[in-house]
């Protein structure tokens, strides 16, 4: 067998449009323009390249896009000051803080202070609290381009073995809750788990999500399961340059698995289109809208 | 093989003794006399009879106990001031509002509404968020009691295979979150599953918390697993009385299963020695003492 490759770079492009097709209605409908305001401290050369495309994909969507530089030794209190600035802002209906922040600030003081209306990330506990409990929550990006994914592959995931390698805060642990609200049936594995091979090898749903080059392998993949990675890992390649692999050994998985993501142009491609699906689900709760259709 | 009968009673009488002498200790030692406050509205009789339990095992811990009768027809904003009363109240450091509450209350908000460092139910999204993000959290009392009976067998959950039947707010979620704490390898199974039997045949821990009675089966079951029954089913019994059984069908299971919970004598023995247990780190929190010995 060889997979299909779920393409993200399509999938998320037609999720952009989506969006774009939804910012033109709100606005024409009910004047309201979604704005995310993304504030980066410091100056992290990666940290610098995502804000630059959340911000160049935010405007292309047609919503406003706020950026705030702030120097890396920003003192805690002023950070605070802007979110809090954020949070009365009309005109903001996301906050998105870039991480890692400086050591100098502690990041989950930041993270509470956003208000969760506009906590874009789904990182604030009130947020995941509301995801843990079954109710509509603003989720993280990562895993709602996961679950974008595999609807790609299945029309409905019910009843379906999922197992998820990993248990992060930004991907294993919310990606278990929007798994169950598809009344999938999940299993969560992580480094202290035994037997992994054996767990996965009866998933329908394979998440890997655990920072590791290669580590799933194709023994371990039911023949015509999907396989999503989530890893992002970078190894030495030819001639002196960096290659990008994920969590999965993808040559040999893709013979065994029926779907499958590649590395890069899977997930990853997938968390800046949900960030700005996250931004006009926000702009419309807070302005009491209905859900838009995206 | 038979099962050794993990005896709730006996457990929870221990707690309850730990509990105890951690209070006489806080109150000798910090001069603080750790108090639950319990909300009571209407008059149902179960109700009733758990709020006097609850009463009475507070005031034997050596802690304050507060008691709030409300009719049934309380206005949701009285109840709200009551509970912004009993926030402000350097008294209390545990508020529980008993569930149900009547239908023209919203519980949502009134849930809310509790400070979260008091909400020793651990309902309040805040304390689910900070559970589900693996932070140091109050969980729901019926969990933590599930976790103290399966530990009274195993010293240690790494790596064991768990699965949680069931996937309630107030059990099947949070026990998940507990579960993966310990570092065990959860799988959350639902009405929705199929094949649970097999699912959990592979399975070293069983918690059923699904309400159907006598469900799961002696052939579901590995031999030598540890199976804990949340369930709590009233029947038909003998001479027109009723009597409780659990989700599991006890006398089979336990020809197969290492270690059980009787239905009564189990997990509903644990709920509200758990409930002493979160007042008594609740008041320890708030007056910023390190977290007591239980």
């Amino acid at each position: 067998m060889t997979a299909r490759i779920i393409d993200g770079k399509v999938i998320a492009a037609e999720l952009r449009a989506r969006v774009a097709a939804e910012v033109e209605r709100v606005k024409c409908e009910h004047q309201l323009t979604p704005g995310l305001a993304v504030v980066l401290v410091g100056n992290d050369p990666a940290s610098e390249v995502y804000v630059r495309s959340k911000h160049t994909q935010t405007q292309a969507a047609g919503m406003a896009s706020f950026e705030h530089k702030l120097p890396a030794d920003v003192g805690q209190g002023d950070l605070l000051a802007l979110i809090a600035k954020l949070n009365r802002d009309p005109a903001v209906h996301g906050i998105l803080v870039q991480l890692p922040l400086p050591k100098s600030i502690h990041t989950e003081t930041i993270i509470n202070a956003i208000d969760p209306a506009k906590d874009v990330d789904g990182l604030h506990p009130n947020n995941a609290g509301r995801l843990a409990g079954g109710f509509a929550a603003l989720s993280p990006c990562t895993p709602l381009g996961c679950i974008i994914l595999t609807r790609s592959v299945h029309a409905s995931l019910e009843g379906l073995n999922a197992i998820v390698i990993g248990r992060s805060n930004l991907v294993g642990r919310p990606l278990v809750q929007l798994l169950l609200n598809e009344n999938a049936t999940v299993t969560i594995a992580h480094s202290r788990s035994k037997d992994l091979p054996q767990l996965c090898a009866r998933a329908d749903l394979v998440y890997a999500a655990v920072g590791r080059p290669e580590m799933v392998r194709a023994s371990w993949i039911k023949p015509g399961a999907t396989v999503i990675d989530v890893g992002i890992n970078r190894l030495p390649g030819a001639e002196g340059k960096t290659r990008l692999v994920g969590d999965v050994a993808f040559k040999e998985v893709s013979e065994v698995a029926g779907a499958i993501t590649p590395v890069p142009g899977g997930v990853g491609q997938m968390t800046v289109a949900c960030l700005l699906v996250n931004t006009l689900r926000a702009a419309c709760a807070i302005r009491g809208l209905p859900k838009p259709g995206v």
